[in-house]
């Protein structure tokens, strides 16, 4: 069995690593055929050599340009389902349907395509013209960009395909994509599908590349390159900090999506109101995917009382009566036992599960835990820990005021609900918690589960640190994302015809500027 | 002499500190005669709980409020007008008129004033609705923000009056001002009409409080402190790379404004058509302010021929015949002659100045320097050393293409210009060097100094590392610069009643809202 080759400047050549890794079958814990090379150094520097002459060679490009290629990369992934959902089911045990062939993979083309009308249309540069001073600006591409994947979206956060990617490619940068180890062949598919793209659309050769890995000391070379302008990264929390670490050190943007336990705060009312369906949908919500999102809601605050206690045994009930999924890999598996061993040995009681097997391949029982509001305060941090899956952690608080208390004790996270009835008794308690837990979390909902992820002009999917490394910036939604991976250029007393259209008194199309403090789409 | 008081929440106090400074007159080389504290952590501590209490009281509040503030602040600061320019021109030896009361007083009202109207407008928070999904989202403050205030704008970039301080409160955060040591008095006149104004609108106590120093530790506490949301630093390098690492390791977000040379190109049609008013613009520019603007061109590049070598002599004896300025204190001649012994070491020549003194207290001479392209390419890095003051560095390169290798290697910059001819004929060299300067800068210029910053909602005073922090965020310029202090907020699925205004269907205002992609100032 030869090692598949890496994509770099434009040829899948063969890799010149002296090491190489298989990736696993989850469902059946046996290592899958393909052998994959963890790249050298050299390697990884011929990359950003290439994405650098790619930037010099598209910087100015019209966005219609990127527009296409990512049409046409939408196009081929199309072509290639059937293949990428054969592939990514054997490599990460998720649902061939609906998950992967009819949710996630028209997400991800979906997004492909939004990126694409977004570079196209120009909005997303925010161009901005003062008249008055003859001082105009937008946001420009950044250079060469490195994209770490997670193992968790196979194809929406994939390093060559996903939100990342889009949003990257639609402000004009080539990307150095990093595959996620446990994922190689879908990974490889997707690349041969954007690869096509790029050929099919005259993207120079450098404009996407693929590494599958490399050694940690060479991933803090790679996002802290000289040549490279700015990093996106989604996975766990450690190695993340490791490149931020590297990243904030060579003063390059690195956009981090690192953990969540996305607090979900039920008042007496609601629970009063509709626990079976309460029970119901949280239920349904934690343990879909083997609750392997990173909007997973972890962490369940309820106040104390009867019913409180009917809620727990409600959600303990389905917990243990729910069919237990596999999990995306025996890092993942380990990962959560460590977890729960962690939440356990603080105090935390376990109501149903705690276990590893169940399920097929790598899998844990589903997990429920409890603990009160007194004890989580006592130890806030620990009682945060992720146990990354088909787990959750109930507090039973004393008090309005204890919710607040645990709300205030919160570390950053993606997303925060807080559940209500519907008639306004819980309003003086929503009053109370709401303002903690709004700075605490990039989206806040109300009667909601916050596991799905709208690809939304409006969408925060981010949050203050340590859910990310920067709470201004989201990593899903268009064109709210592209503009991380943009720098700010101003124009000041440049002759006209050397602006960029999106600049110049006439309007190239209907791109929204802001012009002398009015938005339009009009000329100058 | 008593030593000055600290504004900790709400009151001027008594510092606990056990040591204290006194600011020196940099006209005369004395001690001037107030002690300022420098503050213990015990003290700043208690800022950050006052200043996280602040937070929680006004968060929610709307516009008007910061807005009120902010203008009653700009009055005061006109009332006080006589006595802060005379105790800015004893701190800073700038000129009393223009600089200080004609121009630089001026803007920071002017800025102040415009940024309480964007307050009260409510644009700058991006308000983006999608009724499909009805999901929502703005940016709202993101909590207390310490401000770090350069030696060189005493009013207009001033930790409790500048640009940082405005866009901040424009935000709605507190903040805690770290006054600049060598402009204390002040740094404490500006402090107390922002206290009297925060009173006069019934700000809470600890909204706007005063240090004036700390050690090094406690401001890397300061940063980094789990109450503390974001930081907004300007100065020298090598103490806001310090500050830097602490926050990033805490994942607070840091606005720095590090350093800059900003690059000035000359291209030969230009020398060629205007040598001589070119000549009297550069030295103008260069000397005004004895050279002390974040903005000052501090390194110039001309093809090298006959027109390169007349304007070497124009702008030398020019730098010869002016005036020698005072600088802004004992560091910066110190640094300042460091910097041109680095340039001399690593072979540039000395064409005018080179020497301390010439002026009222501390001083150097004019200084302009020359070397070669070869040269500069040779040692890149230490040819942009910058020598913050009244110098320049004039580098000869071979042609256009050794001009583009050497933008090339230019480290990130506020500014680059171009000058070229009027007819077209350095159109083609424009072209050459134009993508590569693009990229290095984050204000590009044509036929102009980059010293003047307006402050227009298109400016970028930022740029790519290390100029500053990040070049996706200005420092100048409203409605952008109060971005910095913001944090991303989604709502999704809120009730109608619990959106903050600016999200709610009927637009309380005239707030430019992104709905459904298409911007507007009317209801949903």
């Amino acid at each position: 069995m030869s090692i598949q080759p890496v994509l770099i400047d434009g040829e899948w050549i063969t890799s010149t690593a002296s090491k190489a890794f298989q990736a696993v079958n989850p469902a059946t814990r046996e290592p899958l055929a393909d052998e994959y090379p963890v790249s050298d150094w050299d390697e990884v520097e011929r990359a950003i050599h290439a994405a650098d002459a790619a930037f010099r060679a598209t910087r100015g490009w019209p966005g219609e340009r990127f527009a296409k290629f990512l049409e046409r990369f939408a196009d081929n992934i199309e072509s290639r389902a059937e293949a990428l959902v054969v592939a990514a089911n054997l490599e990460t045990a998720l649902p061939a349907s609906p998950r992967l062939g009819d949710v996630e993979l028209p997400r991800t083309t979906n997004q492909l395509r939004q990126a694409a009308a977004a570079a196209r249309d120009g909005s997303w540069s925010n161009p901005t013209i003062d008249t008055n001073t003859n001082i105009r600006s937008m946001f420009g591409p950044i250079g060469p960009v490195a994209v770490f994947g997670p193992n968790n979206f196979p194809f929406a956060f994939n390093s060559v395909a996903g939100g990342d990617f889009a949003a990257a490619v639609a402000a004009g940068n080539p990307v150095i994509a990093k595959g996620h180890s446990s994922h190689p062949q879908t990974t490889r598919l997707l690349a041969e599908a954007a690869h096509e793209a790029a050929k099919e659309t005259e993207m120079p050769s450098g404009f996407v590349q693929l590494i599958y890995r490399t050694n940690h000391e060479d991933g803090e070379k790679l996002v802290s390159h000289p040549l490279m302008a700015a990093t996106g990264y989604t996975g766990a929390r450690g190695a993340g900090l490791v490149l931020k670490q590297a990243a904030d050190r060579a003063g390059k943007p690195i956009y981090l999506e690192l953990s969540s336990i996305n607090p979900v705060f039920y008042l007496e009312g609601a629970l009063t109101e509709r626990l079976e369906a309460l029970a119901d949908e949280f239920s349904g919500s934690c343990l879909m995917g083997t609750g392997q999102f990173c909007t997973n809601p972890g962490l369940v605050v309820v106040p104390a009382g009867d019913k409180a206690d009917e809620f727990v045994a409600a959600v303990t009930s389905r917990f243990g009566a729910a069919a237990v999924g596999t999990m995306l890999g025996e890092g993942v598996q380990k990962d959560f036992e460590k977890g729960i061993t962690i939440l356990k040995n603080a105090g935390a009681e376990i109501l149903t599960g705690g276990e590893a097997g169940g399920g097929n391949g790598f899998s844990c029982a589903n997990t429920l835990l409890c603990t009160t509001g007194q004890k989580f305060l006592e130890a806030p941090e620990t009682f945060q820990t992720e146990a990354f899956g088909n787990s959750s952690l109930i507090v039973i608080a004393e008090d309005i005021a204890q919710m607040v208390a645990i709300a205030d004790q919160l570390e950053g996270n993606l997303t925060g609900c807080i559940y209500s009835d519907t008639n306004g008794g819980d309003d003086d308690a929503y009053d109370a918690v709401a303002p903690a837990l709004r700075r605490k979390v990039g989206r806040l909902l109300n009667d909601k589960m916050p596991t799905g992820v709208a690809v939304s002009a409006a969408m925060n999917h981010g949050g203050p640190y340590p859910a990310t490394g920067h709470a201004g910036f989201t990593a899903v939604g268009i064109p709210a994302s592209i503009s991380r991976f943009a720098m700010l250029e101003c124009y000041d007393n440049i002759r006209p015809h050397r602006l960029p259209d999106a600049l110049k008194d006439e309007n190239p199309g209907e791109t929204w500027r802001l012009v002398d403090g009015a938005w339009s789409q009009g000329d100058v």
